[in-house]
């Protein structure tokens, strides 16, 4: 594989966030196939390519933000789905599935600035809808339109947000969440727990390198900005600042806060005083301990609750992966309690650095309110959850060219080969036999295939098996077996080849 | 499972070919969670129920045509999906997957007046978007955009329609396709052959009940056309007074034929000597016989090519299922050659029927210009695939509820339960263990639950092992294992929990 990039001056410039220059990936992935080329194309193409570009080309293009896979794409996130799916399963979920689009109203009002970002439908029969901007929200209306009061599910399924396109950090308008969550009443921080253990064991399964959770309340944020003097009017962009910790410094951070956001800079320091922070059980005597964050009832509940939440994760073997981190705030609003996210960390010198080039691999968090406030005459439905954000991961790992380059995108055991010239009967009669037996098995689609492009063919696919028809095994009754690998050949009688095939296969 | 049919009159009916009484269902399926109504919504509500509706309420309506799909309805559907699947992979069939819109230029081209049924979404980038109708076109799509000249692949995604809702037909405006197609040139008839293969184990494997794949070729029906005399200007519409063959009969398919669509009834006539024959070689034999059609050259190519095409489907075993049936016509314009529909039959008396209320289950055919026509600077890639009408399927397997009574929607293998109270870390400790080794466990999120409830649990969700802790086994450095169908309890080492464990899964 190999990555051509592309730089395009961009010159129209429609929506205000999106920057000048934007990086675009032309690839050539995967080509087993003569001449296959997925996912060739540019978000804006540049002039010479405009002018090139046939009529019927352009019908050809994909919409902006979109992409296809190709089969071998496919079967690395084949691979990345089961892995998160075995997870879940392994944790007693249970699955749901919701419409792809949801009235509009529905999103809007529970998104806040976001929905600004939603793909809606145009009104072809008085119903206004938008494509689902995440999985959180419709499961959130699927509880309360059904009247579930408990529920453990995930739900993997595809979300569509326009916003801006940087193909080489796997951010696309259209993408997949695989989210997992638990509502209903529980005792504290039991459920969120398991999160956090299912996102653990995620990571680690997946290989993707070395991980850190960072983990807050959104209670004790709330509570420091209280105690920091912060009016409250200013907390969204003030968080929307703290986001940024780690990526730029603390002075940076401090002075978009005063200069950009107006907030008085004894408050910025104030506040930058507790958001620096991050560890453990320590860091949390200590602001228990605090005079000023000890007066605020909110901030102590919160710290209560993530005392409690490390003794489990720490019954849980997980504690060592877990910081408490003052800075993170998460964008949505729908957030209640516990906030966390993954980041992937990288070696620099000694010690590891947050990597910075694909941003949070997972995250998630409680969200008491949300189920109530889509239904506020039926119940509380506390809810906690996880999104992993197989996107970004898919991104990390197909650079990883090396370990993909065996892995097969059909499971095939067996072609089926013809020897000589007018087998094609018999081939098809052989294969019907091992269909019927469950045998995976392939023949070549001509009257007279070549014996030496049906080996080829098994050893560009990994098909470990060759059924070898011929005119000298008709007369004898048997069937030519031949291990790819080895090469080895062994006749067998015609009668025993299911069960050959099978003791071959290890079955 | 109980259905509960509501018929509301449909007061408003916006477009011209909705029934005046729309059929509703509401459907309380799946009450293993206390309260768990699933589906529970119409299609229009009543002028009762709307005026009942609060606002909040409105929002929690779902799309018109879409549903909710709970976790039993989810496991009976990926029952249906993981056989397909299987079967698709038993073939050597690769996957791929496309974006969930496309151009609306690339639809409006490719699927002709049935475009109008497309979901458009709005303007917001200067883009013309439209969800894709059907799997077909994307694929062709992503052949001629990616340049790939030979693929046997299967994608299994939702389409949307914005056709008429028949929900006890399982007709909505969401809903899944399973599509395997093989691309790519080859020797006539053999990738056909093997798509009526796939689609006779599918359909046998998912004990659907009896079923016929009624067969035809788009030449041979236009050589019937030319023969007889109609204008090529009346083709479109007399196919699909054909497709009502079957469910209406001869007399008022030609009725409507000649009053409605403007056929000379010499010509209706001698169209219906041809459509409503039905049969196998035999009635091959007389076609090519039959001393007008045997002039038509196009009529001729296409007996041939469905001669041999039986041939190899009695070579793979499944020609008892296949009839040649003159009057299939099948909707879709970009089909080249031989076409299929698989209808579901119902025994009548001593002869069996199609049965009517689903209409067919799996359909498909050639064609051979759509890649072309998307790049005709490009080269020709013929295709030929079949659809799995997956919805129609859960339908009339879902009605079976017997059935699924016992289908488990988790795969949880242990419940780690206490018996007294004060045993969460422990628990907590043991269920690590359990997860660690990868076997499927759950544990209750209260701190201090009840055993009755535990074993409950277990019962009613078809967990069969309870890991019990207490302080009895605490001290005797056990844990209590109990198989939850004999009630047996055993103590077992808590050093040899795992191993006990793995051997009573039979692992």
């Amino acid at each position: 594989m190999h990555w051509i990039k592309l730089m395009f001056p961009k010159t129209s410039c429609r929506r205000q966030h999106l920057p000048i220059w934007q990086v675009c990936t032309q690839r050539a992935f995967s080509s087993h196939l003569p001449n296959q080329v997925t996912d060739g194309r540019v978000d804006q193409p540049s002039p010479q390519a405009e002018a090139a570009a046939e009529p019927e080309g352009l019908i050809l293009r994909l919409p902006k933000g979109t992409r296809d896979f190709s089969p071998k794409q496919m079967a690395i996130r084949e691979n990345i789905f089961s892995t998160i799916v075995s997870c879940f399963k392994r944790h007693g979920a249970e699955t749901i599935d919701t419409p792809v689009f949801e009235l509009k109203a529905l999103l809007s009002d529970n998104w806040g600035e976001d929905s600004k970002l939603t793909y809606d439908l145009k009104d072809q029969e008085g119903e206004l809808l938008s494509l689902r901007y995440d999985l959180t929200v419709p499961f959130a209306r699927y509880l309360a339109t059904n009247k579930v009061l408990k529920l453990k599910r995930y739900q993997i399924a595809k979300v569509y947000r326009r916003d801006q396109i940087i193909t080489t950090k796997g951010r696309y308008r259209e993408f997949y969440q695989c989210d997992f969550d638990i509502a209903g009443k529980y005792d504290p921080m039991i459920p969120d727990a398991e999160c956090l253990k299912i996102m653990h064991e995620i990571l680690s399964a997946l290989k993707i390198g070395d991980f850190l959770i960072r983990i807050n309340d959104r209670r004790i944020l709330d509570g420091i900005f209280t105690t920091c003097g912060l009016p409250e009017t200013k907390i969204k962009t003030v968080c929307s600042s703290l986001d940024k910790l780690g990526k730029i410094t603390w002075k940076e951070v401090k002075n978009e806060m005063v200069n950009e956001k107006g907030i008085c800079p004894e408050v910025a320091d104030r506040i930058g005083e507790y958001v620096q922070l991050h560890g453990g059980v320590c860091l949390m005597e200590k602001l228990v301990q605090d005079p000023k964050l000890s007066q605020n009832k909110q901030a102590m509940e919160g710290l209560a609750d993530m005392k409690l939440l490390f003794e489990y994760l720490t019954l849980f073997d997980i504690v060592d992966k877990i910081s408490l981190d003052l800075s993170l705030a998460r964008g949505l609003d729908y957030y209640t309690g516990v906030i966390y996210e993954a980041v992937l960390l990288h070696q620099q010198g000694d010690h590891f650095k947050e990597s910075l080039d694909v941003g949070s691999i997972a995250g998630g968090g409680r969200y008491d309110g949300l189920v109530t406030s889509l239904n506020p005459k039926w119940g509380e439905v506390p809810c906690v959850g996880i999104s992993i954000g197989v996107e970004r991961i898919f991104t990390v790992l197909e650079r990883n060219t090396g370990s993909w380059e065996t892995l097969r995108t059909t499971e095939t055991q067996v072609l089926v080969a013809a020897a000589q010239p007018n087998f094609l009967a018999e081939r098809m009669k052989l294969i019907t036999k091992l269909w019927d037996a469950g045998i995976k098995a392939e023949m070549f689609y001509k009257k007279n295939p070549k014996m030496l492009k049906q080996l080829h063919y098994c050893e560009e696919r990994g098909i470990p098996l060759v059924a070898i028809l011929g005119q000298e095994e008709m007369n004898n009754g048997v069937v030519k077996l031949r291990e790819v690998s080895s090469r080895e050949e062994t006749c067998v009688p015609k009668e025993k080849i299911i069960e050959e095939i099978n003791k071959r296969l290890g079955k």
